[in-house]
């Protein structure tokens, strides 16, 4: 069985690399190259996998929104991942949704005490793009 | 080929188990534990997997309606899961909606009669909540 | 300038009214009828209207969503409406979403101290059914 | 008969008002106060009204969408409100979406050559907050 | 109170009038005025308004669906309007989303029988445009 | 890293095969055979898999997104399935969804130029059916 919770967080970014010029970085980013940067109403999907408990459940729910809270939406919430994030802020990593991604599944591996196995992280950017990170994959 | 129809009942519910002391249910299933119930409007998707026939279909619509209406909907729609269906009345099992993927699935698997094969069962209890059975995982 | 704040909750209700036979209330409110309940996700909409102050608000957002949540979503999120509210148990009066929304906005008018104006209060049953109110209309 | 086009963009910003102190703004605009701003997908919702005229429409449709896209949304989609718009940057107007609402009805009254009346421009922050101006109210 | 019912139905039209070349037509509808026609699932909300009953109701579910299914529902789904529907067909009404609304409109007070007040009609051909007709606006 | 970017598009059909009679048509399709078609708004999600480059990404969305549209999405917007697809139009082919789905797969695996690998696609055709190939299933 598997069980999966939906969390919301808005935050701001701009994708810019410092590998490419700046005409470069605005041809391959288009408009998300803006300056100033922008923003999104992020939508993150956590799923677990394991058996069925005594107590009905998969995993306890208060201890799985409590971890992903704390490892990742607190974190994320109202920030600007450019300058907030120890992860992108100052280095060569480009605060794209597939790199967001690889920071909350790291966020929650590094976090996971759950009994249930972390199978699963998706993020919608927008209703038009997602990105999905599944274990073993 | 997949192909998922989604149907939609509104049920009632409460979370306690006679295995653990009115406190502990409290601490377990916090407010699902209030004692009169409550309720949700639970979205269902069942999938099956197959061949595309001469007919351009994989399954006929009207036959798969009828088996999940007749065999899940009708018995869930409207209904209160702790006192109106026997899986869960006077046993210990516990109305979570894991174990309520786990009756339709088999619901599903008694009525079974079409040849497309049956590989997913997707509950979702709110928009923020989803369970999924999928078949040889 | 209106603004709206959307909440949910999840209840059960059970419509039956001493006022009719069985017969007739089996009649009159359909598979509403079914005598252990069923439930529902509620969405509740309400709105304010006022000018917009210096910082550049309607109403406070805190103040705003307090007050809904004290006066509104703790007294029914995961409630049976017959049987845990006053204003209905015990009563003639039938927890339809009509008699809830009236219900609801009864407890708003109670306990407003905010400066914008209470104008709508809109509850979805289920995607299908909606009822508003509005002041004055 | 009224005629409502949806338009959506992704836009970053962060509220704070020169007239309060940084703990004054951080009380009153809690996690929006984040220094380094954060973002949104707005959902843009225009609403017109008219006779239908001989062919059937209230408002050319492609009149409609270019004169919206051309005035808002090609200025406001992937912008940093506080730093892009002149409306904001360096005045003491705080970007909410009560202000964002008031600068889009301006955008739009300047820009206004259809013959159909301008009568709301509705603002969704996220699902959970909504801000509408309605004409001659 | 208003209450609101939602139905949806799939029909095909496409937009062409006999008063323009095709050389206009084209321009005037654009891809809507493709010769073999198109598509959209329609959402309908028909609203009503009254005072609440002693049943709790401001209108009977069963008796209002019933209303809205036969009058309308039936005579639009899986229908191709230009070609079914003698308010479209061989005449010079153009079979847009705002005629449609007149006519949905139309239908349901021919078919008017029930106590309480048929007060809007809201069609949305798709998430981005909408059609509303109201009562005494 | 999977990346999933959606797309829409109205389109009409209907369903009716050659090899049965008029009366069998009706049978196994329902009121979708008939005559003059209907249409609906169909949702296609588009899959990749691949590594994520220095650049942040999986694919290029401008790319991504080109590829599809020209590939896809021009050419079934605004159609009658039935008339102006040649895949359909004078063959034995019945414009199903199921069908649909594997003649997009084709157009896409026939343009395809991306260095991600395409792995699945997926067409809902209303929000209660869905159609989904995957590779390698």
């Amino acid at each position: 069985m598997q069980v999966t919770s939906r969390y919301r967080f808005a935050a701001a970014h701009r994708l810019d690399t410092p590998a490419l010029s700046p005409e470069e970085n605005r041809k391959l980013y288009g408009k998300c190259n803006n300056p100033f940067g922008h923003g999104h109403d992020y939508v993150l999907d956590v799923t677990v996998r394991g058996p069925v408990g005594e107590d009905g459940l998969v995993v306890n729910r208060d201890a799985f929104d409590t971890l992903v809270r704390h490892a990742v939406v607190d974190r994320l919430s109202h920030r600007n991942l450019n300058a907030d994030l120890p992860e992108f802020a100052g280095t060569d990593c480009v605060p794209t949704t597939e790199n967001l991604a690889t920071v909350v599944r790291d966020f929650l591996m590094k976090a996971w005490t759950l009994p249930a196995q972390l199978v699963r992280v998706r993020i919608s950017e927008t209703e038009r793009n997602t990105f999905v990170w599944e274990a073993g994959r």
